[in-house]
């Protein structure tokens, strides 16, 4: 079977790999959609991003939707054929961090396709997958384009459960890639009652404006026009930081009321804040990272109809034209979500 | 002008009384649609309610809406002709938990039509009304029938903040009269997953089902349904207690999961409850009385869409059939929500 | 060895066991003091309460400490001869609750002495005992008895934390038994401002007193006391409720102010509450049951001297004289916390 | 009367000042002790800090307290000769922050000895003082040093509440000025289990230990010690930023554990953050700014012997030494809180 691999910045590959058979409690799985995320772009257009570095190579992927083909022995609740969207995080659950309920967490945490621990580990973007029963959550009614959405929505859904209460909340979301437009849908869902977006794209506003964002501003069109917010101490109570900026992250604090939540979703590095608005406003800064629960809680959401993610994406390639799939994913000027047809 | 006045259990009169005129800060309204809530049918059809009984006539209502027609000294922010939902919350303002900032505890408060401080507060459902500009919120784009649901909906979304973070969650909601019905509105605009509805009648059950609940129980066809989410000491994670009957409480507990929150919106007498299934699955029963600035919240979330109250609105009668109204209002196998045109 | 067997109300016997040896994980212990519970009480004066009842006979206790006599394979962190304070909560650490990290709403629980399922779970009231290590909490530099007394407190720290921030706060604890009083210590050292605590034996006020309570009030001799502090719709921020009786909690919830939390430790039949005040309040009720990390924590506290319970041991007997321990235990006008040497 | 009042950096005078007659509400106040604060010896040492710079002449201090000389008309509860501690905090209760009840964020605060508005707000080191009544909480039985520390001990049980509950937690204090210290006492009073503290001074660290830290790191003589704390992604739940230093905050970021807290209690300018490890952990920055209901909280504490602020009081100078009190206060080797007699 076929599998897309990255060897190092701006060589990626698809190759041949080894099919492998379900064990006991186990899944096998043909990929159907799979989408490219933020962290595959990075290990695809520069081999790495902060200290972690491509260091042998690596099957890509973790937003993965696939039909089940078989059953290893014990497994019940999915069926040959059944669509399902499959979660990329495979806690120990096992340490100490597991066994409070804290999986993401977890201190031997396998995620799909991640460079961080060596030997790497390796992703889901190939043909055929064996997965433990307990990341399956089934996808019935949903296209597999959708069921593939369920992991970076449950990324943002975590964040908005990190982000606490949000019913009749203001809401300001700062860089509208998938992430922040993902964001601006769970916090609707969530009950925020204006949502503010900005981003530098039109492309990517247009987008977070059609599914539902109040009002978006292009802070290259409109410096100043977030400024307004600030009076009186600020006006949103809510911040999900997308856009890894510190520029965003400081216009938002000032745009910020007494005692606002700033959600940090981005990884980046080290980033100046302006910690004398922090302290004296009593703002809160709560690092929000990957998922649990949420991943099924996502799939049940898409499937009443309660989120509807189709809007995101923008293009949808078969497997032999990956490379190309990564290249439009990077010009977020005319993508949102890319995904690849296995 | 004319007002809809109780005397006493089943003597309600539609009478003259003198208009007011607006001081400073104040403003002169011509009310549009009143509806007719529980307590207003206790006192029409039982003279009150537990300890709290009519001593004197009393004007009736606090769900309305109006136009103003006069603006007092120093008031900005309104039009004349401008559609208002009038808030019947007027706390001090000074006392300690106004000060808190707990303003539905106010020690001095004078809620519209309200038997119980003598002599009672008078209600709103009176032609000409002249009320405080802070409780005035402008309605642009909503019916007047809607405008005036703002009164219950602020309820059932004050319960829904006590509740706390909705999203993801698996409701139940308990008794589907306005309150149970605007309560699985509110839980589904926080973002509720799953929405269980019980109740007697089928045809508060079918507007339950309407407005959103993924599955309805008729307790008198069904009087076992309930007990499967009992399995494993329960499914539920919130309970919205909007019945009053000790037995669909003690329901309802049984089918909650450990950490269950229960909300308690109902304002009945003593009830017997099971302590050995709060403590052992250290459930959480909390009060939610009235609201403060959910008001102005459900205002907005109806003007974009994000609530739909019409589906409630049953009955709308013009004032002369006021008894009418509420002889309608108190046959819940019909109506919903009963509204008076002024 | 010998152990204290409950056969039926009021025939308790001390009779020869078989001693267990430890496998792979576990630890041979020699029984040091045990403490008698409520629930010990129970069993032996009325074979049992509600609807757990004594259907075989079963070895009783809880509380208690012990010296290591045998490591079984694999342990480490423990040495022969050490005092460790023996939990006796063993959650199967499995089911979906032990998963979130709710081990004390574990479905599989096991803990000692327990009639609740059948075959009954036997106690730790014997000269042997065989625990998994992670039953064990080292407790150097505590005697005996106050190790045997980690298990109540935990039952207080655990409630305490139920009961949320706690800095600054006004608490009534409502029934002086020893969960009272460890009540008392526990809301003191998570920071209450001022605490008030009511019963009727003037011998637990005086404990109660001397713990630490700022004012003790005996209901019996003055029962309009507590009136005073439900002016302005009350003074406690927080309410443990600890004597199961319905007119403390009443009389309790009339005391506590706004939005005050009760936090109901006692394991009773059904109760009637004034849920006009509970809603009316805004008021939280939330069962609290056992514990699970506070176990441990509760050590710490006693080891650093952050938490004194010397003064709750009234009695120490011999284990020849368990029948009279378990008879002055009964006696509240006298026995705080009575214990038994092994 | 004498006044202490800064010019401009190092130019601090005792000056002759018109004395005040206390209107209705207001009671006038013989000074006792004023304790100098960290911001005083910014304006003494350097004229202002940050934006906040001298620009016209300034009474100092906000740490005071006072005997009552004199009633304005219509003050109940307190009496002529009585010790009281006074609160610096004047917010207007009237903004939307003072009525949502957060009147630490009032936005016409007039805070004693403030640079921030011009003209500055005058501050309270004068022999006499008028307030407001609610400004005095009455300090019968503590010392005027120990009522003059309320107003520190305020932000430090501020920044308690604003850290969540604390009970059993593990927490570490970086920066072991009086604002540390005082945290360390003040975590320990809400129920900490370990109190780690570290800093550079030898002097501070004993004092640290003194109170009740169970170890103190000498930053200088063991830079690695901290890094233990580190293992597994870390060990405490809270962290105490106190030393507005952002190699202290890195560090003590690797020493959180996942979801462990930040309180930010220094106010300084821009600081740099490990944006990565904040976000993978899921940690929480918390800003603290000053208090408001905990200033009669700490005093209560401190009556009761529950909180003993003694020991840092390490200098009394009288107000003829008020400049060598500055110039002691400035050496952190020697000297944790250097308090005026006036």
């Amino acid at each position: 079977m076929k599998a897309i691999i990255a060897h190092a910045a701006k060589d990626l590959r698809i190759e041949e790999v080894v099919e492998e058979e379900p064990g006991p409690g186990e899944v096998k799985l043909a990929l159907a959609t799979g989408g490219i995320c933020g962290s595959d772009l990075h290990y695809y257009n520069h081999g790495g991003f902060g200290a972690v570095r491509l260091k042998q190579p690596m099957i890509l992927g973790h937003e993965v939707s696939a039909y089940v083909t078989a059953l290893g022995e014990g497994v019940s609740g999915l069926a040959v054929g059944q669509l399902v969207a499959v979660s990329p995080s495979r806690p120990c659950r096992s340490c100490r961090y597991c066994q409070e309920g804290l999986y993401n967490q977890c201190l031997n945490m396998r995620f799909y396709g991640s460079a961080m621990p060596f030997p790497h580990i390796q992703g889901a973007f190939r043909q055929s997958l064996v997965a433990d029963k307990l990341q399956c959550v089934p996808a019935d009614g949903l296209t597999p384009g959708e069921a593939a959405m369920a992991e970076p929505l449950a990324v943002t859904l975590h964040a908005t459960r990190r982000a606490g209460p949000m019913l009749g909340k203001r809401v300001l979301v700062t860089g509208c890639g998938p992430i922040g437009v993902l964001s601006i849908l769970s916090a609707r869902r969530a009950g925020a009652s204006e949502i503010v977006a900005t981003d530098l794209s039109a492309f990517t506003l247009s987008l977070a404006k059609q599914v539902g964002a109040d009002r978006v501003i292009n802070m290259a069109e409109e410096p100043e026009a977030l400024a307004a917010y600030g009076a009186d101490k600020g006006t949103f109570d809510v911040l999900y930081e997308c856009s890894g900026a510190a520029s965003a992250l400081a216009g938002g604090i000032a745009a910020l009321r007494p005692r606002g939540i700033i959600v940090q979703l981005g990884l980046g590095g080290d980033m100046t804040l302006p910690m004398m608005a922090i302290t004296s406003k009593e703002l809160e800064l709560r690092g929000s990272f990957r998922f649990h629960e949420e991943f099924a809680v996502g799939v049940g959401l898409m499937q009443k109809g309660l989120i509807d993610v189709k809007p995101l994406i923008t293009h949808t390639l078969p497997l032999d034209e990956a490379v190309n799939a990564f290249e439009i994913a990077s010009d977020r000027s005319k993508a949102m979500k890319a995904q690849i047809v296995f």
